[in-house]
């Protein structure tokens, strides 16, 4: 276990490389021991471009992940990387493939499509403004127009989540709660089953909230990193969770990602 | 091309279900006419839960993705897909395998490990804090932290781009441009590499300018939708851009994806 394999992935995409990307990180998370260098090569449009990259991949005897929606560069790859004997991934034809057999349709070919810049695109973007907008209760009339509402104690990882949900075109606000801050009022006016209270472990934010007193040079001892304050903030948060009724998460082993897909799963399944 | 094609497609994941839905979205992009839609089945980790969706999968005569790292879920799939001639597609899998082989390493078949908390996570998490609380110029003093400084006249969408960029782990700050107001003396300090200025054509920013003013519910003409104002912002922002002598992107039609990519690309290449 203790050696450590090193290889180097290239992703080579006519956009911007992303759906790739995501792979190489998925499926790299399972070989922690496994050291890896991705390449991006996005924007490849012309097949000059296209047989450079390739003799880089050559080079570097590299694995490769492409996102060609244009067959002749998907050929183009194919014959190179037989040739040389390189392994290549094509992460989007086996789909495009079958959907073109189950509804008789031509794919359009169009190299960005994904990133077309329609209702959709602009959704998402207002949706981002919105997360920014109304982060850490800024401003309590968002409440009334936000699909989820968030509410939590520091350290609970509300702006992170809010925006990546935002990223996935839901208008998410946020709350911070403490012990002696009023509430405002528009909270109670919030659908109980568009509201989500973020709660930890006390253990865990104990440790947060001292590293964070040590990142600002200061002594981690404070009454915001004390066990009693915590406890008395997780209370005071629980206790208004339960008189709202609304959907409680304990982030306390989860990334935002895991947190977000619990929350869009339940409001799909309500 | 009238007729509009409809499908299923399931999402099957022992974890978040991201990449393979990103993959969908990726794919369908190119069949504007194919009405779909994803269902997305997260966070299956036990043997009746799967057995569940795909039973599911059949009544909705569904295509399949799915992500998982555990080979018994695999295999379960697939066996159930070829019995009921169900098209499965394999996100990630023919990645570890190859990885496998050509590293010699076996994959930890972890679920969720693509989500786990460590360094670069909270690297990331970090990076969108820091993205909202430097958003819109509020504090010049980010500018001296951040990886990269985006310079915008009104309706570039500096904080979407910010924000994107964030989450891919870089520390982003971004300054509103306007002839007025004065330029903080922090943006001189800045590697004129780490700065990008965004710009627009004049015709689209006059149009979601009005539109933006119509949302208001206010008239459309106002000086700051007027011509003549965009040019005069326009002119002063190029300006600025060519004596900082920073990268200059039009994003008149780039979704934030593709002007993230170019801002990376240029970086990497610098």
């Amino acid at each position: 276990m203790s050696k450590i394999h090193s290889l180097t992935i290239m992703v080579l995409s006519d956009s911007v490389g992303g759906t790739a990307s995501n792979v190489v990180h998925a499926a790299l998370s399972q070989f922690p021991n496994v050291e890896y260098e991705l390449k991006n090569f996005p924007f490849i449009r012309e097949q000059s471009q296209l047989q450079t990259v390739l003799e880089k991949a050559k080079k570097f005897n590299a694995v490769i992940l492409h996102t060609f929606v244009d067959t002749m560069f998907v050929d183009m790859i194919e014959s190179f990387c037989f040739e040389q004997d390189i392994t290549c991934i094509d992460v989007i034809n086996p789909l495009i493939k079958e959907v073109t057999a189950q509804t008789n349709t031509m794919p359009q070919h169009k190299p960005g499509a994904n990133h077309m810049l329609d209702d959709k695109y602009f959704d998402r973007i207002s949706a981002l403004e919105f997360a920014v907008k109304y982060d850490d209760g800024k401003d309590p009339k968002g409440f009334l127009e936000a699909d989820i509402v968030v509410l939590g104690i520091s350290r609970t990882s509300k702006t992170p989540l809010s925006i990546y949900m935002a990223n996935q075109g839901y208008k998410v606000a946020n709350l911070p709660l403490m012990p002696e801050s009023s509430l405002p009022d528009e909270l109670w006016q919030v659908d109980e089953k568009r509201i989500v209270g973020l709660t930890n472990e006390e253990e865990m934010l104990s440790n947060i909230r001292r590293e964070r007193m040590i990142s600002y040079g200061m002594n981690p001892e404070t009454p915001y990193s004390s066990m009693e304050r915590i406890r008395r903030e997780i209370q005071f948060a629980e206790d208004l969770y339960n008189k709202l009724n609304c959907k409680i998460i304990n982030v306390s082993s989860k990334s935002i990602e895991e947190t977000s897909a619990i929350i869009i799963d339940s409001l799909n399944n309500h």
